[in-house]
């Protein structure tokens, strides 16, 4: 047992490269041809077991990270460590030191998933007690315990955008959709979405290469919508698929609400593009600001029934939209959060120059600036050019200088009123 | 001189009927024949004095209203009141005390305002003196020290709502000044605007019965823009004209951001339908925001150039609106403000509507009502119309259900799950 313990330590070390397999392939010979490792193995029989959520299971997995599993005085440790109950504390222990045996049913899953996991080389399984699990992710509270993985599971490690909409979406809320997604991969995001018809195919197909991730309300291995088969199908050959619902299982109306959740816990903000005042996409929307994650919105015509759902999110808070620059702008902020959950030591490159555009002076130093810069009469357009700020900056500045008759304007020239009494 | 220093006193009295006029007619018999009073008169002689703009005009006014013109110890007085200088002090009692001789410009000057006044029954003059002068429009830094008006002038006593924008309009734009305009005036607000081409012409034509405010960048007595003509003499018969130039003064660019400061002035909450970055509508909301109105825009489209201003105002702070509606109840609270300025006792039903629409339950109180609704499964409609909450307040209700494993949704119907399970 005492490998098992030791691993949970090396866990709880996020630096350390994904030691857990390979120390329990080493130790049990007998499953080497399965690639499916104990600590899984016994991980998801504890997530098979009756009574044990999400929230609970988080609890659990806590638990083992800190070490809390041992045979001894565990039932006490357990209970000062966690919200659960000594029963379920020793539940836990079971499962994990191996001591539980699987119902049929139970053990029936886990061989669905082994299998799963051997029939090909690009399907992984992430569970809470992985050291790549994303810290993002595991801030909602209710954090899948299970993920199943088909692509490239690095990916998820880099920042990620959701850019989720409406299904029936205007032709322009698929042009804008796949133009941001675009411009936010060539920024260096990976761009997360739902692969459900209209704005999410849209944001996929918009991404560099289709290296995107899908995060989906079925098995990695079951294509829906039916209609987006060679779209799923470059994702998970380019970037990566990713599901909380066993290999095989059929898409339900009540998972959705579900992988829009994962949508919302794994990026550092939500882009809503259109959706009516019913659209799942609000459940994500809300899911982010349920997280603090930034929410932002496009807004439309007052009319288009698909812009009433962004409407709605920008009343509630959320940032009106209408660049890709204003997003990176309003991301760079969000970053630092990223930055230190992952313990990177730099920042990329599209923060700096973020951060740079929205700098902004103090009101005083901009009239300074503003009067410096009318030395001489001069039109909107001197000024920004001269003074560099923008427009709405400038001309709230103007019209105070104006009030206070410190500058007059005059057939759409600015001039400093001391001069023009000379 | 005595009977002039009553008045200042009695003028400082809000709720006198406009005693000014009349007791100066019956104490100087010589000028019975014009309606300028001695007041005005005098008040015009200040208003073209060099070096007297519109700040130092309002702090003379205050002083006047004071009483603190009086002849003996008025230097001492004048000094501690007001931020004038001695002499200005000085000057601003011999204008009033009539012992200060007009030059030969300036006396032209107040003979044209006097035939302008005598030339028609609803010609008259707003001063700063005068106690019907709009108190929400004194909160301007620099208040027009006179205003011209033509039409009804009991008009400015309304809770006024200023609907302005482009004057290269989209269809729908003015569609959408039309129909507000409509709406608001039936709540019972006068709709004040510009009378410029565009969104504001369609926000005077939209007022029931054209009972509307216009503010003009030029005398009332000139039509422009020439194509308005009709419009304007409509305003004139049936609301208001209000413009701070003399009688016969032509339209000048550097006319219309002074004119878009008293249209801000006057209103509770300002109103931006559509505005390129750089219209001069933008001029009269940041001026509302200066004064800590409320400014409210209409979204569009992120690709029309005639949206941007408004997005930019949105991004500053200003509310999104999307219906009339939405406009009474944020100006719901706005118009206690009003309510006190005019000393009014009692609040119009608009108030009380929109107050009672914008009551909102807290989040706990959502919950439970949520729960109590799902006594049975019941699908988004159903829960919308049991419990009478607005679609997103009900979306983020049943979410944050949803997370804490209490609700789960099936097919587009919801339940408890203690049901569920059982």
């Amino acid at each position: 047992m005492n490998d098992l313990f030791r691993m949970s330590a090396v866990q709880a070390d996020s630096t350390a490269p994904c030691a857990l397999h390979d120390q329990n392939r080493t130790q049990d010979p007998s499953e080497s041809r399965s690639r499916l490792s104990d600590t899984h193995r016994r991980w998801l029989l504890l997530v098979n077991s009756r009574g044990f959520g999400p929230v609970k299971l988080a609890l659990a997995a806590e638990m083992i990270q800190k070490g809390l599993v041992l045979p001894g005085n565990a039932f006490q440790s357990c209970g000062q460590a966690t919200a659960l109950s000594p029963a379920e504390c020793a539940r836990v222990r079971r499962c994990m030191t191996g001591s539980e045996v699987a119902d049929t049913l139970t053990a029936e899953t886990i061989e669905v998933v082994s299998s799963w996991l051997d029939s090909a080389a690009d399907h992984s399984l992430m569970t809470l007690l992985d050291h790549d699990y994303p810290p993002l992710l595991k801030q909602l509270k209710n954090p899948p315990p299970v993920l199943y993985l088909k692509g490239e599971r690095d990916l998820l490690a880099f920042p990620q955008i959701a850019i989720v909409g409406s299904r029936r979406a205007s032709r322009q809320g698929l042009h804008v959709a796949k133009a941001f997604a675009k411009e936010l991969s060539a920024h260096g995001f990976i761009v997360t979405s739902g692969l459900a018809l209209g704005i999410d195919t849209a944001a996929h197909q918009g991404s560099a290469d289709t290296r995107t991730i899908a995060v989906l309300g079925c098995g990695t291995d079951v294509f829906y919508p039916p209609a987006n088969k060679p779209l799923q199908m470059a994702i998970a050959h380019n970037g990566l698929l990713v599901s909380e619902f066993l290999p095989g299982t059929q898409p339900a109306p009540h998972h959705f609400p579900k992988r829009n959740r994962i949508i919302a816990g794994l990026c550092l903000g939500t882009l809503v593009v259109e959706a009516g005042v019913r659209s799942g996409s609000l459940h994500t929307a809300l899911a982010a600001l349920d997280l603090g994650r930034e929410v932002m919105a496009i807004p439309g015509s007052i009319y288009s029934t698909e812009s009433r759902g962004c409407h709605s999110l920008i009343k509630q808070g959320a940032a009106l939209v209408e660049t890709a620059r204003d997003i990176v702008q309003r991301l760079a902020g969000a970053f630092e959060t990223y930055r230190v959950l992952h313990g990177l030591e730099h920042q990329p490159d599209w923060v700096e120059t973020a951060s740079a555009g929205s700098n902004s002076l103090t009101h005083e130093g901009m009239d300074q600036q503003v009067l410096n810069a009318l030395s001489a009469p001069k039109d909107l357009d001197e000024l920004v050019a001269d003074t560099g700020l923008d427009v709405s900056e400038l001309m709230q500045t103007l019209l105070s200088l104006e009030l206070d008759d410190v500058v007059i304007q005059d057939g759409g020239r600015y001039q400093r009123t001391e001069f023009q009494l000379k």
